[in-house]
């Protein structure tokens, strides 16, 4: 991931290259939507020239999908004032989820999950509109859609600002569903770790380790998206978001949930390895007792048995017709004693 | 738990769903207890339809027992002018502990304990009015019902918020319990580790895992409430707690106290997992030592019995008469001297 | 300690209780001390019945020995105004240290240390008055006595909070002894876990592991004491505390000091819990040596001489006159070899 | 590193001193660059004697490259009335990066990357002037006299600050290379150890624990600096930085992503090690599970071997025809008995 | 350390009783030196009766050479009207570092190093007179002496405040080389760990233990020192410190660079006492390899040639010439392949 940063170092300040993996061939849609109580608009822009959005006094919801192309951003960018720090921070697709005030609009980067992975989602929201820019297709913006063409519920009545609400409350909810899916490993792994009758396989190391990474990225996803809400809540943003104060105290809510699951978690998986190396200790253990318990046994009735081996002249006990029975009896005796001494010791 | 919570993934914002364990055919009950000094009247009421309650000047007591009801959430809240979101947090009984204060009346989420899992119990408090919210039976309703029926001590002649105040305490104080349970599991297993002679039970590694789980969990239940406690202590709530401050932080109190005996639990359970680990490796040690005194008596005197039991032809020793004898009694001495040696050691 | 808590738990709020380990028959002494410059009047109130103590413009302190009989808080509790609270919090030995104001008076509670345990002294003090609690007696209280009767320093010319702070200063002061206590017994087995030739004692854990909890129970109770004094010291109690605001400020120094001395064992003793693990390791690693150096040693010569001692007809070094010295010198010199080869490698 | 600062310990207060490795032979540059949107000019200034600067009313840069000549830091310090401690520090290359800001200018010092150290480079930042200080070439400089010589882009027509600004941003940005190669590392180190099979090598220890080693030295040179950029964005310096505010905002942002990426690092290397026991111990189970088979299976046969080979005259089996060939059948049936058993317990 | 300060408890506050180890016996020396631009006038003041110094309007140093006589502290106390609680503090060496403000003093408490022993120093500076208590002789206040009589540099033109400055420069700088020395063991320890081929030491271990204890003693006398200088800065002090502020500013950069350098520290002990534990584990591997190597081949051989041992009478190999040649071949590739199979999977 920090590969893919370190192109831009060196490069003068504010030059628009994109950082990510996207190809530079995925195809770029940009739509312009308008819409208010009664009515909406939806319309594809042509990118390839300079974009010309005439502002109504309807709600407009520009949406990037794509943002590998620095032309296309930076054509809208001069179309809606952003500032050319913002313009390279939308390209960079590792930014650090955050937020920032500007004189004309709030520009907030987030990070949406996709799959095992995190993608960037920027927006910019400024007084009647706003701007999404976003990698590739997303189930979270198509739900959105359906929404604003049926109509239902609040969202044609309200202003811009509930539509970035209901785009950060889907993207946040989404985390949900990736913490169920981790949930569901760990709690497999555990059940084989617990169980104490089954080999160790050496490879639930690897699982496990790559467990606790995947807790360490989510975090590093979600955490500053805390700071992010709760920043919108305050007063300094007002004049943007007017109507929604009410709605992000219940998205932050939810990020400080995610949050402590993965705290939660991030605990768990550290416990796990605890657990992982306690139990290849027992299993040295246990090994361990095997080899002894053997040795205890054999070492000593061998020693006898070779004792009888020499070939000494004088050895009376070999002419004896009790010699060979009383041999084994004294074996057996001798062996019938060590497993009653390691019976008691609850060697086994 | 995350499971059922992931399942409002994707659905718009105010979308009323219950999130929990409850099946949705299990009863709802709704009871009206209006109170005063001199008077009280209970009663049930139908929620079946729209609700119909008429306020009076008397403190007035809704009781909601059953939250998997959107139908019977969504008609008390519109009666009592709750917003759609407090609506949503009633109905996932998975919501962090909290405090929102509304124009009209303050919302609280706590988690009540019932035996081994925490509940969820919400609160609405307005003016002259509570609304409780919870899922099946609590003892702690009950008493509180009992001393308002009887009437006894300050609860008929406070306002609604002492109530709130009566079922916070009982809420609060059922975590001592619990801590009480936890610290007699804890004692028990702590007692079977350090006790030396014992076999070590490969169990004991899941039972240590498990308290570490339920003292993590507690905490996790417990820990917000903190805040939702000493913010209803300040200066914001005056309009909704006017009488009870001196007794909220009374209730703060024991919950810092209770974090605290979790916070010791919590090192604990990390030590005895430690405990249990030094445990093991002493073991191996053990096992260790008699496994080499073992193979360190016999291989020798193996060896020695093995040369007289070559077969060559010129071995002078084979020969005399205090071959046999000598042989022996070199092999006694050996052990002996090696015996010796390991009781100098101390290794038995 | 939470089991006796959790006795409470469903008694409504401000039910005075007991909870403590003190027996209910055991005595209660309730002493009044009226004090200035010149003079000194002790005497002995009877609690049986209501208490009426006359208040003079003296300096008044009421020493109330045996917290256990709640009708003997209950009637002090009234005399002097204390809040229903503050009585179950003085009932409630395993009250957690805190400062209270009121508007007639400061309330404190704090730990004193008695033997291996600490016992609960709480403090109201108001305009002229001060009234300690505590149970059994106490070497701190003994000595404040005898500084009184002696009149020397400053203590009787001065007011009540004079008096406040010399308790207080006695009782954070005794924590030193047992930090004292606790360095010894560290340093003791400390010696013996460096000492690398002795045997390690496998009663040595729960040695560790017991000083580990004595120095957590240590640090429960005097953390929360930083808060009190600091409390103290600040504008709030301005009236109560007068004059000795930079005695108060010479506590806090101490108490400070004795949180970082707590905090250093605290570190020191999870380092023995390694450093014990380490020492065991080590003892395998010694074990597993010696085990591996006679292995290799006699198992090749075992093998040597169990060749010759094969029944082979064509074996013609069993009839060469040299071939049983041959053995016996390749034996030796294999064993000689490979206990060079040990040395080499510095095992012995 | 240290060693070269406690050279200092003993000099009195504003001794000019270099603290470094640089050797004092090493020659010293010192440029002056005027600049306005139009021209650019460009002079090497002689230090051997007092420097004499004219200021005019264009942007002047002041870049002196080698800090080990303390006469020719304090020739320039006199021209430009920096404070004596300003100019220990500047001479002081071990300093640990801060910010302070005088009457008549602000002093930075920052940690730049050159290869696997850190460089200390200065910055005195005055109302139309910059005044940098570093020890040997650097990349960064390079490229900013680069832009400003070619005059594309903002430069030429912003004022010093934004020069500040640039340089500032190329320090930073060149963490990212760092970082990216910190990542190579550790993936490679990490791809051997989750490599079951291989054979685990010694020497991975230093390497890890050489990782950690830079991690925890570039969060020491990034983590001040997180302070410094923040604090120069803040009101006081509105003074000298009146345009860049926003440009700052964004260096901040680099340094906290950087610092979070340090934090994973660091967490990761702590797990590589726990990596690392967790495999040596799955070593040692296996290898002592070989030896525990091994033993298991050839100690008993050898033991009923060794019965045959006794020499009493009364043992029947001898003299039968199928005893060979039956001892040999039970010994094939044995151990083929005990693979079976290790088989259904997973060991191979 | 905590044992000589217990011997205060029970003693009533403001008792003057030393707690440290120098000997009561021991010299004490007050010197007191006036000095301006111009003139310095050295004179042993005499200590046995009250003292008496003439203020006059140059600046006073008193300073005191040996702090375990109460009597002498009391009379210059009395002289410069020092509060009770601060002669306590000068006597207790066991003070921790901290920072007082009286009406007509400051009174600061700092740790000098003195070998591997931390020394105590206090000072209270008043308007134009600083008294210094120390104990023993010190480098440190040997060179200022030297500069005050020699009078070069800025110290005689200055007010006492600077001479204050110069004093804690001196004690702050002197931790740097306490750190040089620390670097210097850690990394020859370091050296020995990380070198694989060489046997590990167990004194190794009580080492180690050594440096992270004198870490954390370094620790906490520096810590607190942070707050002390950041303390004197601030504006509460202006009154006795007009003129050093950017001074004390540059102390304080001291302070922190040291704390930093011991959390380094603190870290890389803790990662020597992993690596040693890992080590230890690796060593037992190495054994347990060798160990199985040895019985993997010899076992079975000696198997073998226990069967040829055995005295059936019918063995038709024991009479067949190739039968003795035949078994030895077999034991020879045996060898040979179980040699192969372990150099495959990298053994040796």
């Amino acid at each position: 991931m920090v590969k893919r940063r370190s192109k831009k170092a060196g490069l003068p300040p504010g030059s628009l290259v994109h950082v990510g993996s996207a190809s530079p061939d995925s195809p770029v849609r940009v739509r312009a939507t308008f819409y208010n109580q009664d009515n909406i608009t939806e319309s594809v822009i042509d990118c390839s020239g300079p974009v010309d959005i005439i502002k109504t006094e309807e709600n407009l919801w520009i949406d990037v999908e794509g943002i590998h192309r620095p032309d296309v951003i930076q054509n809208i960018g001069e179309q809606f004032k952003l500032h050319p720090l913002v313009l390279e921070d939308i390209l960079n697709s590792l930014q650090r989820p955050k937020k920032e005030i500007y004189d004309n609009f709030v520009f907030i980067v987030v990070k949406s999950l996709k799959g095992k992975e995190t993608e960037q989602v920027s927006f910019a929201l400024g007084k009647g509109w706003l701007i999404s820019f976003r990698e590739g297709s997303s189930q979270i913006f198509d739900r959105v859609y359906e929404r604003l063409r049926v109509g239902k519920g609040k969202v044609r009545g309200e202003k811009v600002d509930y539509l970035l609400y209901m785009l950060l409350d889907g993207i946040v909810d989404d985390y949900f569903i990736a913490l169920e899916e981790l949930g569901d490993i760990q709690e497999e792994i555990e059940q084989r770790l617990v169980n104490v009758g089954a080999p160790l396989e050496p490879k639930m190391l690897p699982e496990i380790y790559g467990l606790k990474r995947r807790v360490l990225s989510l975090r590093r996803a979600i955490w500053p998206m805390r700071e992010v809400i709760s920043g919108l809540e305050r007063d300094e943003t007002q004049e943007f978001c007017p109507s929604i104060k009410i709605y992000l105290r219940d998205v932050y809510d939810h990020v400080v949930e995610i949050i402590d699951i993965i705290e939660v978690h991030r605990e768990t998986s550290s416990n796990m390895l605890e657990l992982y190396l306690s139990a290849v200790n027992h299993r040295v253990n246990e090994v361990s007792k095997l080899l002894t318990m053997i040795a205890t046994v054999f070492l000593p009735l061998t020693f006898i048995t070779s004792i009888y081996g020499m070939n000494f002249e004088f050895m009376p006990e070999l002419s004896s017709p009790i010699g060979y029975p009383g041999v084994l009896l004294i074996c057996l005796l001798l062996s019938l004693g060590m497993l009653a001494y390691f019976k008691r010791k609850g060697w086994w």
